[in-house]
């Protein structure tokens, strides 16, 4: 067993049974965000967690232990990601990415934003000519250190 | 000549005359994000737009022509980028790509977040533990449809 | 079970059973086109969609409602296909991308033909030279937008 | 020199002049996508052709001399194109591929739709929700033989 | 079940049987090349042919029916190929792929040789300082037409 | 200096002057594909020849030495190569390769048919139905030996 | 000018003058790691280190501008380096890197080791069987957050 | 059965019955980097070692022996890691690779630092601004021999 | 079954009974180097070998049968080898490739040193410094031929 | 100027002059393995030898220091080389990577065979069948040590 047979099985349970993730994260009581991340074997999960989510998808005590071991992250298949939904966001690092570089070294100096101290919302904005996906990130600066 | 040419003398004389992408933006009349990537090669002025950025480096009328061209979009050297500011955005789409589709999923139903009908938002984020960076995406959701 | 699976149990039938994809989509209310995609894991059917593919394929109802699950797109095996019939298109992108380019931004400016918003028609043309495969591609032009 | 010289000079040529693919074709006497194709050193020129193109370009006997030698053809820097409207193109051969081999199978049996024997035709298809690229491409069925 | 498990099994029969190609030909009635290359998942059969290789490699009725549907073609797992027999030809390709473009385009104009309306013919050439192996191709030459 | 110079100066050479390869390897003695291979930087020259290819290219003392010297072979830009012409081999060696594989071991037992001991003559197959490309390739069969 | 054009003027001059590392960071006032990176183009120097490099160097007013840009990181020309001692380092990663993992992880949970708040040590370590590079890795621990 | 099977029954038992690196490398008697390298299949045991693991994960005696025997070695999935953690480091190869040549050049000459006569320490640093990851490494110098 | 199995089956029998590549070879009655190249899937043997193999490994007929069947060559999982021993190999080919092309060349002219009329004996060279793995490779040279 | 600067040049004047590497390496005093990877950029000279080889060559002063650095090594445009001569080292590598690793292994135990404490001697080896290339390789064994 490994957490990739969790992840499968949790994956397969919601389809089964019709859930939600946003309904799911509010039992584990984290942002739908991380939540759904942990789901899909990118987080880590403590005891209880584990346990709410046992509940939900109906894994056993060693498949909860599975949860709370670091995963080997990296959610996608190839490095250029395929799938349409995914790739715009590949798309937007490619197009926007020296831009966005240039604007975070402009106001905050050499360093990085965080993927790691980092959270992300998605919600929807409702907009006449077509509601819009609105995504907040917010990433602690780090800055590069002489030494 | 072409559009490369025209970015790496805009980037050459930013360094040299010491300028700052977010005055340069005032004086086009669009955001910092958009005129940066205008300048760095990835959208298209207009040519009033090219007139003001002509002023500001220096531009000949033919650079400035090309300026009004659509580029050959894509700003990085390699698929995954090496610079870790540009890697870390890599790395988010990566952790969390997964995570994003099944939630715009579940809220929108099948389709994407538009990469071109789009809009970003950089800012910073005062926090006592460490400034953040504040990102706002915002993309038009496009549904699939059936035929 | 995953979306996989029952792509594959989809096509399997098909060959056991000689099915007609055209036949196919008439039950299912749609063109064959975006009814093939479907069946071969590209898109997302209604639950009335999946349960007309459900009595033709003999699909259980956890079956079904993987249809009904946003499928992560992408059908081919390699980034290049090695396929000669799909390598053909393929080579269609690399010889004429830069005119399809070129052309579209003469016609509309700097956005993009959306692959989102889209249909396709694939006909035969009857020639005496030899019969033709006709293909109309129908997609909305998305513009670049300053902000 | 080489044909990739000649080819720079047009696209550099009409930028400075501001000229129009519709109407460089119109006096080739030729489609505009073929002749834009040629244009951009994927196709080869007759003899008067190129005459005629080196009257528009100020392209000297030896660059019109190399528009009539065939060219190594391929157009994209990358085997995934980077650049947002071609990516699209790519998308559609990616998610459609598997579909366009089926249809075209069951319509034609085995063999390919040819991007030789071939044409296209990118036209503007008016929509009161905003109007469509609509491109006709056609290309002869060749049936691969038994021996 | 799919084509590469009837593709397994006709090499396991093979093997275990001690068949040869030659022989396994004359009873498709087609040359040893065409009908290697539908026993190995890349030609399509006739019904006929389906049940006269059902019966030499023990097939059944669904298997036959997969030998009938067009394949996914391509028979090599990687770009480059390994194996050194099929690396010789790849490397032909790769030191005379300019050679061989220059003088069919001497001789024929701008164009492409078939690979779909195409035969080959394997033999041995006895030669007293080693034998060798002679392969004649032949493909249609199919011209690139201006419209 | 290096050989590609040389190269690019015998194809430019050649444009300029408008000759032919079959012409050429007459003056140089020896058959089209090899002085074609020769002249495209892939063989090497002996003095005489190189003195030869000198006069009809106007090359220089020391450009005629490069001829003589062993070329860093393989001639395409890409491990798939992107024109349409060449392709066509590419594909021919992916669709054929495990055919060609399996008839050679046939006919031979285990090894290989040369690239180095090899010779190639591409003629015009005349035919109603539209001419052929007719290659005839021979490389001598090296067999594995056991030790 | 772009910063790769001072990284060589540097490099090209440290050689021309027969420069150490050591001596040149001990002018800079920081430790040889760092300064070697921000010389080899890695990092960014405040106006007062681009000063002293300028004097070491003959670094002019642009130059030293540049050395106070951050650059785009990344040192290596491929994803997997060829040089032998950078490969060594790439081959620890490849061995230990699931070991490197498993132990951070046990020791503070998810999370990474910085590779920005960051500092290495190089020393050579005397030893009677031959003397060994020792390397002193020091990188903040950056937890995982849930939200 | 392969070394693989042994590693990921090593692992889900150690997950199964919560156990630690470094508990088990005191039984096995060397360091926690070496033993839990050794665990994850890069390394290969004494029958000693192969009968205390065997003990601690229960592996049968044909389990055992797989672990004496020298494993194919590389512990990551693809070239460039896509795990966090794991990526800092082949980050910190990309960013300071060239550094490091240099300094171990500048104090060493030409050679490698060996990755085989190798060890490496990983310890907590305690740091008021947060606790560091501090790793020393250790390998022999070899120098390049003229011969 | 497929070779790849009895590959399997012939290394897990050769750990489990604690077999030597040496003695095995003995039975064979060809060198180690072949007979292990052989074993591990890459050469192909006689039914007389096939029927050694079979005693030594427990081999039934039809898994005898496969040995003398010639394999699909290349035993490395990636193009760029991890395994630090094999990649050491691959070292040499790229640090004094071409080196070892230019002294072919010096002393042969054009041609290839033969990697099938080859053999290669690898043995232990006693070095008071430290043993030596000494390696003797034999290949035919084989000569490009003018035609 | 860089190392690459030399190395060309290096060549270049040893066509134009026609000299020979085992001359060169004779006034070098080592090998003609050694000097000739010397003189191709992999290795690092005394001053003496470079000050030979500037004899030779015609180096200035600095192109002389150059070669007294230490090179980026890595002589290979490509990892997988397309140069037939060298791929057939290549194919070496991947035909018998495994079974090389597996003799080393029994005899030595786990570690590798060095490519730094190394040699090489490459010479003719009469035979009355066609004269052969000779290789003996000799590296030090290094094992992997426990810690």
């Amino acid at each position: 067993m490994n957490r990739n047979d969790v992840t499968e099985k949790i994956i397969s349970t919601k389809v089964a049974k019709g859930l939600q993730w946003e309904a799911i994260a509010k039992k584990v009581g984290q942002s739908k965000e991380w939540t759904t991340a942990l789901c899909l074997g990118q987080m880590t999960a403590t005891a209880e967690q584990a346990k709410v989510l046992g509940k939900i998808f109906g894994l056993k005590a060693e498949e909860q232990k599975w949860l709370q071991v670091v995963p080997y992250k990296g959610s996608l298949p190839t490095p250029v990601p395929t799938d349409p939904l995914i790739y715009r966001w590949y798309e937007i690092v490619s197009v926007y990415g020296t831009t966005i570089k240039e604007l975070i070294h402009e106001e905050f100096g050499d360093g990085i934003m965080s993927a790691i101290d980092f959270s992300m919302d998605i919600t929807r904005e409702a907009d006449p000519k077509g509601d819009r996906v609105n995504v907040v990130l917010s990433g602690k600066f780090l800055p590069y250190k002489q030494y």
